[in-house]
Parts: structure tokens; sequence; C-alpha cells
């Protein structure tokens, strides 16, 4: 073909595209703004991993890294939530064998993908080069380091924060729509340590001649069930957790940025705080706290910034507080991360240039979409290429049309997962309708419900999931509100209802 | 106070808003990017007249400024309703007698708020000084002259494209919630002269003797109905005409920007166009153009692309062809416009710098109250700073928490006019319903439409009357749907139930 497209981000759709392009013949160059990944630690505050479902599952499928990569995932069968008193429940994600989600590491994901594109001839990567501006008129990307670089065309995946969107919002392309809109949380990603690691620990420094009898007592690295996504839904806030291969979790609590419960609040430094000794003034709370709750607690001398922060998980973590060992150290060295969705329309300019994944439609995480979502991308931009070529304009343009309203679609469902999450997991009419979402599908292996259809269904539209599982469910809601146990319900009458109003 | 107001724009919530500052003692300095309008003519394509209605009059009345410019406006009392075949139907803007909304001239109108506000000491206008940044951090405004111009705080009224705004989203204000939308439709402003002015033209040329007696044949110098907003209804496009205080209207065309009907197909100038020369290359279907369409339509030579505007406005719009001679003129010497909605959050930086009028909810302007928005801002602003003096970060605060809900809910019901003014009122059964909500606000003094909430109760809030509104759409519809006619309806049943469902 002798055409060259230029991509700017070598994230996990950017390394993902370029696989895909380089399958065509199409040389493809590729401007990372950070370092090469392979070489360097991953930069803190980015989410250490993922939920693997079958859309990301089926782009990965198509340049044969669908098997690799989930053989270093660790399988979510479904959501266990902890209540405040430690009790866990759970819910599973579907009825049928075989569909669950996969928590896989970020930065393995993305240096497998680097790799495999680096495998082809005519792909080559080009890291610490930051794009800085685009010129929608020549189609030119100007990088930090003065370079001016052209293909034949440029395709962006440099996440929410584009440099690319940036210059087409500011000119470079007229009436363009633009839409960014930030949650009133944040989040701030904590650990659980596996937990052989951590008795390792305590063996060495309390029975240090003790470890191998210790060993044997451990049954599992992990300190929670390994297989599942933990919640601890709060209402005007939560935490989950998502295990590591290590036997590790990495724990994402999720919190408002002001007010009561909030990140504001649980940071604020207290005077004390900044004497290094320990007691020169020691609060008046302190007297009766028990050091027993977590040994590391009070790392660093008396601080009332770290009581305040044991307290709060003391009130409303208390099963995950006693495996958070770095709790106060990782609390307050941790950055906190906003939450935010962007939209935006056109996606093109011209043939020039393409927005894909976040740079498009940065989404919230509560639906585990994010990665799967930009996949899908990829896949579906890769179909509309099989049509017409590299006739750009027609390939944007084309994709643009089909791939808008699904990625609308999976911004606004993934907005309303927040609530379903830290609210409706706690709302016992909500938990009988996953067991009847559960029990139905069990029963009949066409119903799927909305959740399945977005996350297991790489064959159904995100627009198509959202408008049936939205009907199914206002229905199935109602149905459950009328009842005190799932068993009431005749699943038969259900199933006719929605095949009735087709909304499976 | 010893306090100094920067206010950058001298547009028309510019300027009102330097009258209520300086009435509490507070020195305005005003950057203006355009010239004086008071030495200068009106730039094309802004709007030139508007209309002024209750929440723009009722900030006015507190600079004792209403009844000047009332005294220049032209009542308009309802929608004149211009169907193909040229009848026409008045759907009155109320039941009520005095409530009317006026149509102002936009130039008119500035030149007195900035001759008004030049009366105040303290109060100084820089013309020619575009403001190009804004520091978030410092609050220093960088104007294109170099200039670096700092207040006890500044206040952003410099419209759509507000340089402060794009400071702001741009590093200004973390998580700065920003939203640009654009319609598919632009417009056009054209012109369909007084009446008297193209007989006394006409007559001049062809009975230069006959002047007077032709004088006294004509009744008014308006063409059409003086006291009504007039539209031509049309599906995917209409147009409206406001009138002047010279007899004139203001027409604009508002229509797709691509596609069938639209200005792109308009607009296209054929290969014949460009001959100057007539008929080197006549069209062949323009042997039977009639001339006597248009007088000046073919001015400047046969051409196509006039011939196909012809077309459009005889097929759609015949009976304001007849009154508009200098319609291919016009179309191709003015500019399309866009519409678009701009909605964002916080509009302040601290107290630093507020965002006010356009600059912070640009609205399209099917609902009209884009200006008398921007007006009810200043009033509200006002009556905050009366609460909390000179405290800006609160009285910003405080304003936005109060005026954010409102300025969302007009911009919504702006842009959901547009399809009632292209659609709806050609739709019978609206028709019933606006003579429906005529009966019932003559019957009950009490009753308001939607229309009427929105446009002649600057006591209810935006966010009431599109609430209440909608509500009694949605009722009325329904009753209107069932009847042929609306004196089949029992006015007090409806009554109740409107009453019931206190949605007035």
């Amino acid at each position: 073909m002798n055409q060259k497209v230029i991509i700017i981000g070598a994230g996990l759709a950017g390394s993902l595209l370029a696989i895909y392009v380089a399958k065509r013949g199409i040389a493809v160059e590729i401007y990372e703004a950070r370092g090469d990944m392979r070489l360097e630690t991953v930069a803190a505050g980015r989410s250490i991993n993922l939920a693997l479902s079958d859309r990301g599952i089926a782009a990965l499928r198509e340049v044969g890294m669908d098997e690799y990569m989930l053989s270093e995932a660790v399988p979510m069968y479904g959501r266990m939530i902890h209540s405040v008193s430690g009790e866990t429940k759970l819910l599973p994600y579907s009825g049928r064998q075989g569909e669950y989600i996969n928590s896989v590491s970020r930065a393995g994901l993305n240096i497998a993908l680097i790799n495999e594109a680096e495998k082809h001839d005519g792909v080559r990567f080009y890291f610490n080069e930051r794009c800085v501006d685009f010129d929608c008129r020549t189609g030119e990307a100007h990088l930090s380091s003065g370079k001016i670089v052209k293909g034949n065309t440029l395709i962006a995946t440099d996440g929410a924060g584009s440099a690319v969107r940036h210059a087409m919002l500011h000119g470079g392309v007229e009436r363009f729509n633009f839409e960014q809109t930030w949650l009133e949380h944040g989040y701030k990603e904590l650990v659980i340590p596996s937990g052989q690691n951590r008795l390792r620990e305590r063996v060495a420094s309390e029975f240090p001649s003790d470890q191998n009898r210790l060993r044997e007592r451990v049954a599992s690295e992990f300190v929670m069930e390994k297989n599942a996504l933990h919640i601890w839904p709060r209402h005007k806030f939560m935490m989950i957790a998502l295990p590591n291969f290590d036997g590790s979790f990495t724990c994402t609590l999720f919190l408002a940025l002001k007010g009561e419960n909030s990140f504001e609040r649980l940071e604020r430094r207290h005077p004390a705080g900044k004497t290094s000794a320990a007691s020169r003034n020691p609060p008046a709370h302190a007297g009766g706290s028990d050091k027993s709750r977590n040994p590391s607690a009070h790392a660093g001398g008396y601080d009332l910034s770290a009581e305040t922060l044991i307290d709060f998980f003391e009130a409303n973590f208390p099963d995950a507080l006693q495996h958070m060992p770095t709790l106060t150290e990782d609390f307050f060295a941790n950055p906190v991360g906003n939450l935010g969705t962007i939209k935006c329309f056109p996606w093109n300019v011209g043939g020039k240039a393409l927005l894909l994944g976040d740079s498009a439609h940065a989404v919230v995480p509560f639906y585990g979409q994010g990665m799967n979502c930009a996949f899908e991308d990829v896949r579906v931009l890769d179909q509309v290429i099989e049509k017409h070529g590299t006739d750009w304009e027609t390939v944007y343009n084309e994709y643009g049309e089909l791939r808008k309203i699904n990625t609308d679609a999976i911004a606004d469902m993934a907005e309303e997962n927040f609530y379903e999450m830290r609210d409706a997991v706690a709302d016992p009419v909500f938990v009988r309708k996953r067991e009847l979402e559960t029990k139905l599908e069990q029963t009949y292996p066409d119903y799927f419900s909305k959740y399945s259809m977005v996350t297991f269904r790489e064959d159904l539209p995100y627009s198509v999931a959202k408008e049936k599982g939205n009907a199914q469910d206002r229905l199935l809601m109602e149905i459950c509100a009328g009842v005190e146990n799932v068993s009431e319900i005749a699943l038969d009458e259900v199933i006719k209802q929605i095949q009735f109003r087709q909304i499976v």
C-alpha cells in the first residue's frame, strides 16, 4: 500500500491499533509521551489492573493475543459485596458457565501489545516524544522535541487529555461538539498485599526460625476470595478491590472530593501531623485507640490525620482494614484521581486525523468497559478499513457514524453504574433483581441481563444493550419490589414478558 | 468601597452590568474588543433586532432604562404563522392584555446602555481592547494591545467565545465542566424593507411625478402585520421576521448546513454564476422564469445559484419573496451563522473572576431569551452583592448555585423550542393547544402557559417554568389531540386538573 499511519500514544489502544494496522501492510510510526514502560516502573496513580471482558477479548483474538493474556489473568465470577459488619455475599456476573470477567495487569497487557507490534516490519515506536499540537490544515503533528511528523493519516490514541482533540476544539474543526463533565468523586488506589507475603514478613520478624511451618498454613496467597471483584458499597462512597496475579489486591477508594466523608477531610493534615516526634501534642480522643487495629497505622508518629483515616476505615471497611498494613503510607503518598466523561464529535479531521479510544470518549470506570470499548473501537475501525481501504476520510466518516451512538451509550451506562455499585448493590430489591437475572440466565440460554449484554455479548452494540437493558431493569425491579423472595417469582411468566417486549 | 471591577466585553450584558456595579459606588473598567459602536456601523451577521421581554425589562427597570427602551420598540402580540399558500394565522403570545414581547434594535439598546453607564463617575470604557487571556492564579487579564489589567475582581461578559472561559477550561480551573453543542442548522439574516421606501423607489423610477399620490395610498410602512413575530414553519427549516422601528423587517432563515434543503446547496456557485455577462451559458430551465417574481433576482447576470435560490423561496416562502427585492444580493453577501449551546460550571475562579451572560451559558435563539437571561443574570448578581457586599468569592459561589439550574433550564427550553417553531406551529394539535392556552389565560387570571411563565413572569425562575410548563404541555397536548375544535373543551375541567397538579 505504501502508506504510513502516525499513531499518537502507545497506551493500550494505540499499541493494539499498531498491530491491526501493521497486519494490513501499512507502516506505523507510534509516538509516546512517556518512556518505554518495559524499562521503567509504572507511574503512580494509573490503574494497576483492569477488567478484561468479551469485547476486549474479541479484539485481542483477531490478532492472536487473547489466550496469552487470559493465561495471565485472574477470573472474577461475580461481585463480592462486603457489609459493614464484614458479611459477604457473592452476586454472580452471569448465570451461565464460562461468562466471567478477567483482572489483568495494565502494564503487563500494554507491554505484551508493544512487544507484539514490534514483531511487525514497518512498526516503529518512539518514546519520550509527546505530541503537543496538531495542525488540522496540514495534518502535521508537533512533538515536544521540536520534531514535526506526518503520515498519510494520523490516529490519536493519546487519551483523555488528547493534544489532537485540543487542536480540533480550538479552531481546527468548525462546530466541534465537545463535552467534559466531572464527578464530585475522586479515587485513590490502595493495596491489600498477598497473604503469604504478609505472613512471611510477620513470621520473619516475630518468629525468624518458623517460616516453613507457617508457609504451609497459608492455603492461598489471597487473603480474600480470589475470583471476585470485591465491593464495599457505602451509599455516598465505596471501595472496590480487584485481584492481581501475584496474590495481592488493588483497592480503589471512590470518595467525594469535598464535604462530609471526603478526600478533603481525610487528607487534611492536622497540625499535630507535622511533628515527626511522637505525642508532642497527643490528640484528645486518641487515648483509647487500639494499636492492634493496624500495626503500622501510626508509623511516623502520632498523627491526627492517620487517626482520622483509620477511624474512617474502622467505621466503614473494618474487614478490609485488617488486610491493609500500609494503608496510611499508601493513602498519603498516592494521588487523588479525577473521574470524568468526555464526549465529542466529529472524531475526524477529514482524512487527516481520527480520535480513537479515550481521546474520543473517555468514560468513568464503573462498567469496567473503558479498555474494552477502546479495543472494540480498533476492531470496528479495522472492519471499515477492510471495506474502504485507505480512503481515510470515507473510513473515518463511516466509523464515526457507526461508533458514536455506541460510545455514548457505554459512557452513560458507566455513569449510571456508579450509582448502582455504591447504592443499589446494598438495596435488597436490587439484590433480588440480580438473583432473578442469574436464575433466568441459568434457566434460559437465550436470556441475557443488561450486565451480560454489555459485558459478554461482543456481537451486540452497546446502544442496543443499553436500550434493552434499561427496559429489562425497569421490568425486573418492579417485579422484585413486589416479592420478599425470588423463589416466589414464576420464571416462565417473567421470560414471557421479556420476550414479548423484545428486550433481550 | 474603594473597589474596582474589570468587565471584559461592552456588549448588552457588560454594559448593563457596568451600570449596576457603578450604582454601588464601585469603579468599573470595561474592555471591549470591537470599536466604539457609537462611531461605527454594526458588523454584519450579528442579529439586528431582539425580542425584549419581562425578565429583560425588569433588569432595565431597576436602573431606570425600561421606559426609554420600550418607547423605541415594536410590540409583538403573537406569532403570525405563514402557510406555503400565503395564508396567515395569528397565535397570540398571551390571553391577557399587556403581555407581549418587544422587538428592539440591538445596536440601539447597546448604545443607550453605554451612554447611561458613562454618566457614572468611575466608569471607563476602553474600545479596541480585546482580552486574549486570563491568568487564573493572579487574576490578571491580558489584552491584545499587550496591556495587563487587574481589579479587585473581573467579570467576563465576552460572549460565547469568551477568552476568560477558555483560560478556565485549559488548566485554570480543575474539573471544569464544559459542554459546547452545535445544531445541524445555521442561520442567515435577510431583509424585508419598509413598504413606503420600496414604493417610493419604484414610484421615483416609474412615475417620477406621481410620488405624493402613491404615498397616500400606503397605509403603513410595514408590508406585513407590524405587531407580530412572523414565522414560516417548514418542518426541516423555517424563516422568521421581526419588525424594526423604521418599517422594515429583519428576516432570519434557519436551514440545515448540509444535505437536502441546506445552505450548502443554496450557496453553491454554479459555474455559470461566475460569468458576469448575461446568458453566456443560459441555464436549461431558466427559459420559463418569470421576471416579475423578483425585480432584482437576476441582478449581476443570469446565474444558476440565484435561480436555485429564487426557486427555493418561490416554493417555500412565496408571500415573503414578493417583499424581498434584495434577496439574492443579501443572501450571497451575508454570512451563515452557527447555532450553539454552551454550558459550563463552575462559573467563577474563586473571587478572581466570574463568567456572566453568554460566556457562561450561550443559548440558541429560539425562545428569544438570550439577552433577557443575561439581563436577569445581572439583576440576580446584584441581589447577591446586596447581601454579601464585595466578598466576591462568596458572592460568586452563591450566585452560581442560585443561577446555574435556571440557565440550564432556559438552554434546554430554547433547543426544544426550535422544534416547536419549525414543526409544531404547523401541527393542528399544537395550534389547538395554543388556542386553549389563550382561552385559559383570558378566563383565568392566575393561569400562565409555559410560554407565558418563561416570557412574562420575571418572578418565576426558569427552572420552575420549565418543570411546570412541560407538565402542562403534556396534559394540554393530550386533551387537544382528543378533540376537533377547542370549543369542545370544558375550560373549568382543564383548569381544575392544572390546579390539582400544581403545574401553574
